[in-house]
């Protein structure tokens, strides 16, 4: 394995989690910027799975990645790697000898044989992948974190790519559903992501001028939520959009996700049609559910995330060459820095109650259901 | 009641059935020009409730549509005027005096009321529009229809307006789901409008290079779609787009909905999750559902649709100026002209199995099911 | 060379003439279409050039066109196998042994070295590319031409691909304007693509509601324009916007442009500017020009130009294996069909004068500076 | 004229310079979060004219802003008060009794005529209305600004409303060239703003992956660009992107503009096709330019500037609620808060030459023509 002293020559790419528009920009960003000073590049396919289960790639687990491979791919969602997305980051499922099929932590396996191939690591992904970016950067591998979250809950950045793409098309969504709405009379609950922070939901919400948002970090009481409905009727806006993060749970209630847990992504789900029974039955008015989901994380990046997804890919390749590991690329405005890996993970980043986005939906009226 | 002889002084414009982009474009149009024949226009609140339920307008069911009034509307989604939806086109909603609601045949008495106050109409909306509209016609209103419906599933004209707009939005979803589908290996089924015809599925599965496409036009066998999943699966593309129209059935099963018969609205709905549960049980992979549903209805027409729109809504005028009526104008390219309305009533629109888009499907390997 | 009678095993595909949006999909769509027959495909870079300059191509003229090369590039603008754009059609620039360049006439030894290579050629392309394939059809090759016009002048075909793109730009463009316009009072002159015909300027102006619209098939006096503008200024709309066609020409005036004469683009442009100064002399406001051009071409196509392109390119390929040649796919609304060659290159195809979309502007108060 | 310590009942709003994408966001967001707190707002048409000439106002110079007026313009370009652009921001142009016009700082009278009829302005502007807005408090007006600059180059807040629109937009003109580019072999030359400041230049080229970069931060030498464009042609890559803010100037020249001295406007212009002719002659190449202009500044704001512009106008009415005044509101990451005017009109905000996004530029081979 590589001593942090050696020179770099050789580095490898991964990706991991649900996919995030950019993830491609990274990669071509940190491919171009390590040929520019004479690395060679391979990406791992599909998270770890290319070194970990060599079997289920006949044609190699390691892509090389040349100039010709990461040309226009900047603007494509999805990511030219593969990704997969698994509930507990640190144990990988592993076949045992009476077939059966159990979670094993096996970073430092994963640690050697990486370090056999390449000298470094570049690691994008969100919590899950910095959890394991930081494991493999303890058992010796020289890595750098590159954070990606749609939901831009990771801690010790401002923004990650991926979020601004989300919010923008949610917010053409709302828009959309606010013509129907208005034409129609009606209630839309649009469900969008946000499992454990609500800034899809509030920033799209407020852009779209929408008239509830419910958020993770306010638990909601529907009565809330249906007298502001009221009270437009009353000023005759017989229409109104309610926008819920999936993670949204009522007041009194549980939130119905425990972080770190194993499973808890199937805990999940149905808030938006939820939330829209109450209201039908409190209002009396014809409510219709939406779900984003999936629609959020595809699709091209909008420029602002291609340009932070280059940015931290051609971070990563300096933070490397100044020889600096174990940290996480971050923004901290107007530039981007890095943060040690371990204060990525400590904890999620929830949309802070007292902050003046919070405040300017306040000031127009929209009703956060508290 | 105006006979067809008299100069037209005063005309009224009403939007029917569920919104589609281009409404406003039309009311536009049809305003302008004939403000510029020294005409007044009038809109009618909410379908016709403007006129039949004047009690719920305290400020009057009928909108004065002056120069200002339509500046600045060409590309809003939705309508100003207001819409209803209802099941049977020709039976209103009516209180009796026993406090019931019975659907009664109410357009006699709505021509009489709509020809005391102007000397003609523009009716704009879908089938069940025109149905009304050529019943208004025969109690002796001078009334010309505009062709509405998101579905294109209207005989008697090419194109129209909405369509085009649903289309491109469709396309532009199952390209986001493409990049996310691809990065996970999972199968997407994407269920969008098309009661009675498959237009939309057709034109934007095409669009996005879907991998199989379910329209109601061709009864379809999940097996056949599980084997093209597989046939992908063996060339190494581990994931398929497959669109579903909400009309969609399978083969030996029965179509689910019975053109014009009250209710048929209700029994719609969840074919998608009907697919992806038969192709998550055939195929063993990770299928996702996304219905796009009411995402296809609003929003700001494309240019082309905001083109025909205005087409319409100038024909409409020129149509009444001619002092043709009890028709409905309908695009015979390149050419805007007009139908007789009853020719527009007779039948839906069904794609053609031997037309030459479905042929391309097949010949680019798309699998319709069959 | 193969005779029209023997199988088909092999095509080569060509692009010719100014790139525009849908080139890709026709190409994948043929290709696609040709390989599930069991036919081999190869492209030709640089219109003919990879066939008639093999020299400039030391990795050879041709391109295999196998799955993975036309897979993910239905969307992409431009085209994968280049394109060269020349005065004259027939004449192409040839090396002399005194080391000048002439033009020549190299139809008939291109449809030899094509032979030579393939069963049978698809050729996409504008009115010279058609001039070609003509002649290469004369010469004994099967040909199947695949119109490609941004400015839909080709007669013979009632639309091509890359037009409806062309107009969702422009209109955007204008509507980006208006709001700038309007904000300062300014009048903004627009020019767009258009030489021989009007069809973008009529469209776009149309759709985003321009106060006039100058097209080649209607020759202009800017009086009239500058009447219109002062008419709004009076009612307290101090802002206009003018879109004008490359080709458009003031009345009394000549055209600039002789279709077929070697030169003819360098005598164009700047009508644009023209305007504007003819405009802020006579009306005295603040007039501004903007120069829409290349903006025009590139780009992912819309939807329904990605349709249009594949349909093409699937409807060629199914010519071929009919036994047809010499001929071009062309839209029959709302079938795609085929004319002979001949046809498609008679004559540019003109606005005509009262159509129904010249009508809808003029009854809309839209001045065509007539 | 209000004293500070009044409550305040009534306020005024202006929109100054250059229109920018959210203007109408921050009228909405100031007018509903003030009638939420029970004040009543008026806005001042076109700058300060309508307070300052109200004769060009026979409807009055005051718009009175009801819940009514500002719905439905969020999503809106321009500004519903309209605005003016001067070169000089304190001296207004004013007719002297011999005829002429000459400008004079009528600052004193203006903040006296403003106070007379409220008790605080909210000024939305760039750095000539911040000026104004700065003087207007000195005068003893309660102001608060709000910073609009398409540019950027506002000191004071990281990010301004309107430049993420025009970064969308220019770096979407970019990849439409890029295609049209390759399928031509061209080299284009694209003018972007940024007079004094690269901010759109560098981050829409760098987003676009254009091939080099000039901006007023770095003068340029052609021979390195035309150098870049030889490398590229080398490798096969036969078209370049040459991104150029209109203020960017060659190594040894001048700067064409002295920021803050009259007439400077009219300097400008031009610097685009400059550097299209001197890379024509030196790389022998067919260079084409384009200049995106007015076609930034118009549109609807994208999702992000909707929300900031929204953020600033509720902020602003916070600001003056909590007593506050002569101060701008800012953005601080992630926070909105308020700086000092003359904090924001102590200088421009350059492009620092050594930060992250400049070297990822760099890291990935941009040139930046130094």
């Amino acid at each position: 394995m590589a001593t942090s002293g050696n020179p770099i020559r050789r580095i490898a790419i991964s990706t991991g989690g649900g996919d995030a528009p950019g993830l491609n920009a990274v990669i071509r960003a940190a491919v171009v910027s390590a040929l520019n000073r004479g690395w060679e590049c391979v990406g791992i396919r599909d998270g770890y799975d290319g070194v970990l289960t060599p079997e289920r790639f006949p044609e190699g687990g390691l892509i090389p990645l040349t100039a010709d491979r990461v040309r226009g791919i900047t603007h494509l969602g999805g990511t030219i790697l593969g990704t997969t997305n698994k509930n507990s980051p640190l144990a990988f499922p592993t076949p045992q000898p009476d077939g059966s099929v159990v979670p094993v932590d096996r970073t430092a396996e994963l640690a050697e044989r990486i370090g056999e191939n390449v000298d470094a690591l570049i690691a994008i992904g969100g919590d899950g992948s910095m959890e394991i970016a930081h494991a493999l950067s303890r058992h010796g591998l020289r890595v750098v974190g590159v954070p990606k979250t749609i939901d831009n809950d990771l801690d010790g950045t401002v923004l990650t790519f991926g979020f601004l793409t989300a919010v923008a098309f949610a917010t053409e969504c709302l828009d959309r559903l606010h013509s129907t709405a208005e034409a129609h009379d009606r209630v839309m609950v649009v469900e969008v992501m946000g499992r454990y922070a609500g800034w899809i939901a509030m920033s799209a919400g407020i852009a779209a001028t929408a008239d509830a948002i419910l958020i993770p970090e306010i638990p909601f009481d529907l009565t809330s939520v249906a007298r502001k409905i009221a009270e437009r009727d009353r000023i005759g806006r017989r229409f109104s959009i309610v926008v819920v993060a999936e993670g949204a749970y009522p007041k009194g209630g549980e939130h119905s996700l425990v972080p770190g847990e194993p499973g808890r992504i199937e805990r999940l789900g149905g808030i938006g049609e939820k939330v829209a029974e109450g209201l039908r039955a409190t209002t009396g008015k014809d409510v219709r559910t939406v779900v984003l989901g999936h629609l959020l994380r595809g699709g091209t990046p909008v420029p602002m995330d291609r340009l932070l997804a280059l940015r931290f890919g051609a971070a990563a390749v300096r933070t490397l060459a100044e020889n600096h590991c174990g940290v996480m690329v971050a923004l901290d405005p107007p530039e981007v820095k890095y943060v040690p890996l371990d204060v990525a993970t400590r904890r999620m980043k929830a949309v802070p109650l007292d902050c003046d986005t919070i405040q300017t939906g306040r000031d127009m009226g929209i009703s956060f259901g508290d």
